[in-house]
């Protein structure tokens, strides 16, 4: 089937779906109900129903879902059958600390290198990850096959930052930097703007306490 | 007014205002017109105008909105007119990575001191923020008025450090360990589940290569 034919909002939860059937896998959990799984998860039994419908008619009654299944089809839906190279643009603490999460790599994002304008850090390696120079950026993009992106730069460096990103052919950015980029259409973005999700927390943390 | 009228819709959309009104005071705009910033934020006039009159009057034709007044407003919903202080529980790469963050003091939001068990990690500080062990948490927190702990983790640890932050008292939780936290209901929590956010890009690029 097309994912395409998938909402947006379905995509959304997806991530969600594929971490807790791992976690089924795991324990050894063969087939399970929209019911145990709601139970888990902590969303209804009836938009489980619906979101796992899209994948096909395997929530049959008196069955359930088949665990493994699902799992291999989001799983490549989620386009994690394969490897996905990925640089980093910034290696400052963030980019430090994401070559250094073992989490991406188990997922099939591996971080192929670093890159940063300072020279104190090119030539040094993070988990045996090196840091290139952005001059080295265009060349080593092609050569390795890179798919992703990370920019954890400072906002005022993001814009340029994203801009060689583009003319090197990198066509996802998940950017980290407090800004919003400016892309072309054939460029996906994903924004993790920690400050302002703090934000938010905090918002609650004074709603409650109102 | 109370922040209790606003639609949880736009409170999410609030920090991403907070953030472009904060670049429009820097560079000295005193008002602005629903068009204009709806060209800068890359969202409908009439969407801004609807989030921005949960603030009261003034959007007034021909005059805009002050854009100091918003500002603040805004920062005063999301708790911004005060200090927040905070934990880590978890001395780690992105844990460090914070501690060294500069973007959340800015924000009010103000790093107290690291949690760890492990005891290689236990008295070092990162950016003078010194790594405390899990047993002075209790008293630690009361003693420095932490309103948010954020959990940097492993999977693994997440639940019992959870548990013991909500046994200190803590009432906000900000949450990076790829596992969803079981809280008592006077307890928020926000979650940033890094891989899962990668997966949604990486299903966003996959789409368009399609």
């Amino acid at each position: 089937m097309s994912s395409g034919d998938i909402s947006s909002a379905v995509i959304s939860r997806l991530p969600r779906y594929y971490r807790y059937l791992g976690e089924l896998l795991n324990s050894g959990v063969v087939r399970i109900s929209s019911k145990e799984l709601s139970e888990k998860m902590g969303a209804t039994a009836s938009q489980i129903r619906q979101d796992l419908n899209n994948f096909g008619g395997f929530g049959q009654q008196g069955y359930g879902y088949n665990v493994q299944y699902l799992y291999t089809e989001i799983g490549k839906i989620l386009g994690l059958d394969r490897k996905n190279n990925m640089i980093i643009v910034g290696a400052g603490h963030l980019g430090q600390a994401f070559a250094k999460y073992s989490d991406f790599e188990r997922r099939g994002f591996v971080i192929k290198a670093l890159f940063d304008i300072d020279p104190k850090l090119i030539g040094q390696s993070f988990n045996g990850i090196k840091v290139l120079s952005m001059d080295e950026l265009p060349e080593f993009t092609k050569s390795n096959h890179i798919d992703i992106a990370a920019i954890t730069v400072p906002k005022e460096a993001a814009a340029e930052a994203a801009d060689k990103l583009v003319k090197a052919g990198i066509e996802a950015i998940w950017n980290f930097a407090p800004t919003d980029l400016k892309l072309p259409p054939n460029v996906v973005q994903e924004n993790v703007h920690l400050t302002e999700s703090l934000m938010r927390l905090s918002y609650r943390l004074n709603a409650i306490e109102k």
